[in-house]
């Protein structure tokens, strides 16, 4: 038994996706998400800007005391996560093992298809992760740089033209390549859900980073006993490195909670 | 006369569009150009994340004693020029002021429209500036969160119906207004000049707000004295926040000559 929060990050929405699942799965539990609202997007950066706004967004949940640390960005998940456990004791978990455990689940026919940002395809995480599980399968990447831009300025539904002619693009490479299962790996692309299930169609699976991390957290606590008592007040709270307005409004439609009051900005350069 | 050099900046690359200008306006001037590449796009976040980013952004200029700065940035301008020439005793000239006088020189039905970032928009100062220059003519002012993302990502040619479908949808409500001059009140934006151009048609006159402040430095170095002697040697200087390749391959596509070995990287929370 554990009643320590669990921290989770992202740069910006996409990590939401994680805190949904996990909200639903570990009810006890109290949770610190910051989303680093004012560097959003992370996925164009480059590996030492990366690393240096991971470290920060790191330290300001360790202020926490955390029990465990969850990475809710992709981007950061493929780029930073070896360097990050090694600096730091507590349990660190990133999205790419987790992602790519229910990827290999998923597929029969072996071709799994993978899409993220610029920086996460560039680091061949998820090759290398789903190559060290399973040798066999065939892996297809492909990176959308513009989808996290969309998702922050709302433009994820169907029937808008610039979104859905965006992801026709992105797919496209990927469907010829016949793969029966895509890796949603960037934490955003959830929220694209519907745009890109109606353009892969019904036959091929898609698997949310955001809730297969959320999985791998719920058997982490389970398995080393860290769960909070059953008897415990669930508790979330919300940080933000720039303005709360726009973030509360999108995080409350995401979450369908009322978020006002909840969320608190911070200056993430002093950590 | 005065041979120190002119510092610029900008959140990316659009502050080149200032820097084309300039380099064929004034030959043999020195300059020193800032991208705030690792934090891009400025024109989402709130205005004391701005000041913050632009202060560190003057004070890296100002290490090379600069004689003037511009602030290539239609963001930044609109935020905080006034706070910026409080702090510093250097010249320094925003965008804001030398669009307007282009604007208000252009239109003939007195119905000007603005299209800009977020934070441009919602700071008001293309409106005041226009009513205080002129009282009676109308201005009608938009904003367009995705067009900065747009061009970073190099989205910006005619027949792409991403770029097109977005433009069409941001300059709609100012097409049925009537206006006869278009402020492009973002320096991202000039790189749009064919997609925007078609959209209003020839009837309507586009103002770049790069190419005006190019103007505005012009005169303010004639009417002060403090031009470059015309026999120097013009030089130009390149610095970046995140990695030096993307920027450097596109800022050579965009003024047409080879910037390799030329942009470097530096630390811009240091500053």
């Amino acid at each position: 038994m554990n009643t320590r929060p669990i921290g989770v990050f992202d740069s910006g929405l996409g990590g939401l996706t994680a805190m949904h699942t996990l909200g639903k799965r570990l009810p006890n539990e109290t949770f610190i998400y910051f989303g680093d609202t004012a560097r959003v997007p992370y996925g164009g950066r480059s590996e030492a800007t990366l690393l240096k706004y991971a470290r920060q967004d790191v330290a300001f949940l360790k202020s926490f005391k955390p029990k465990v640390l969850v990475i809710a960005c992709g981007t950061v998940s493929t780029t930073c996560l070896e360097q990050l456990q090694q600096e730091n004791s507590l349990p660190i978990i990133g999205v790419v093992e987790p992602t790519c455990l229910q990827a290999l689940h998923a597929t029969k026919n072996g071709r799994i298809g993978m899409i993220a940002t610029q920086a996460s395809v560039r680091s061949g995480a998820y090759e290398r992760m789903l190559h060290r599980l399973d040798p066999d399968v065939d892996v297809f990447c492909h990176p959308c740089p513009l989808l996290v831009p969309m998702v922050e300025n709302g433009r994820m539904h169907r029937g808008d033209i610039v979104i859905e002619t965006l992801v026709k693009e992105y797919l496209a490479p990927l469907k010829a390549k016949g793969i029966d299962t895509l890796m949603l790996g960037c934490t955003h692309y959830p929220l694209l859900w519907d745009v890109i299930g109606k353009e892969m169609g019904p036959s091929v699976t898609l698997i949310s980073a955001g809730a297969a991390v959320a999985t791998a957290v719920e058997t982490l606590l389970e398995d080393s006993h860290m769960e909070a008592p059953q008897t415990s007040d669930s508790h979330r709270s919300f940080y933000v490195s720039d303005e709360v307005e726009s973030f509360t409004r999108n995080a409350s439609l995401f979450l369908q909670e009322d978020l006002h009051q909840v969320v608190r900005r911070i200056d993430i350069d002093q950590y």
